[in-house]
């Protein structure tokens, strides 16, 4: 599945419950910004190393997954609502932390 | 540019810098909490209908396409350190979605 | 009940919990974070004539109430581990934003 | 200064600036959120050790205060605006937390 994919998924999923009157733009910040509070809950009291090992327990795992299909899908979801191409975005601001941050100034 | 292709330019850029010892769960878990609270501010004093038309103001539409950049790139690092494939997390919650919230309930 | 007051009930309950481990500063940010969170997503979907009437359910009520509760326990005992007053910083924050924001540019 | 009085101050502020109608509950959570999320940020790479000494740095001390200042105004007007006394509701929160955690299941 691409992101795209996802995006008409989810563009469905919404118009077939009459969700769309929900999904202004603040709303889908406001529900993305949640999603990831619920991902921070998981990570609250463990330490970095703790936290690389994060997926070794089943229950936690299964948690952690669910999170971040959520935090996924808000933000696919808004992007798609403001006509934004999350990639695209993306690689501008790589190309641009290229030049912010030269390679050399960190040998 | 696919998520897959950002995901190995994020990690070259991460390892040209040294920084993989900064990038554990826990720490880009806050990142990308971080940037969503920077993207959050962009919102915060709009009403629904003034952000739905968020992007009309070429500095706000900047502002805006930034934050969302940033989302994305910790979204996609985080998820490559932890080895998860996000598109197919959430896909598998969109199917579990399917059956919690069925349309005939929304009629 | 102070800020005072509840500071130190919460250092008790932590002490007596030998929890005063896990309470480093950056683990209380990411609770806070994670219980702004939750608040968050009792409020995403509202409109916000409807956020302003929240508490006439019952329910919404107790869960609203139970979310700030949990915002300020942990804003004030990150305040407190860190020896920062709260309300003394707040103050001097206002006083320059009176300085930021003069009133006759509001008029 | 103690809560109340810089909830009347904050009152006051916002009404000699006719900003009361940005302040409602759903707008002042997002305000709350990305406040925390700049707080957020100063801590995000930072061990946990070094979070225990973060304000050693002047810069990041003045900082790191400006950010709790701006959650703690926020949180009080919230509340203020809500009708929620925080203290109060925190207070029996942490009642509540005295019996879901026992302090003999700690020792």
């Amino acid at each position: 599945m691409t992101l795209d994919d996802l995006q008409r998924r989810l563009a469905e999923f919404a118009a077939a419950r009459d969700w769309e009157r929900f999904h202004t733009p603040k709303n889908l910040v406001m529900a993305l910004s949640g999603e990831v509070g619920e991902l921070t809950a998981l990570f609250q009291w463990l330490t970095p190393a703790e936290s690389a090992s994060v997926l070794d327990d089943p229950a936690t795992r299964a948690a952690v997954l669910d999170e971040l299909a959520d935090v996924t899908i808000y933000l696919a979801r808004l992007a798609d609502v403001l006509g934004v191409d999350l990639l695209e975005a993306a690689e501008a601001k790589v190309n641009r932390n290229e030049s912010r941050f030269p390679v050399d100034r960190f040998d």
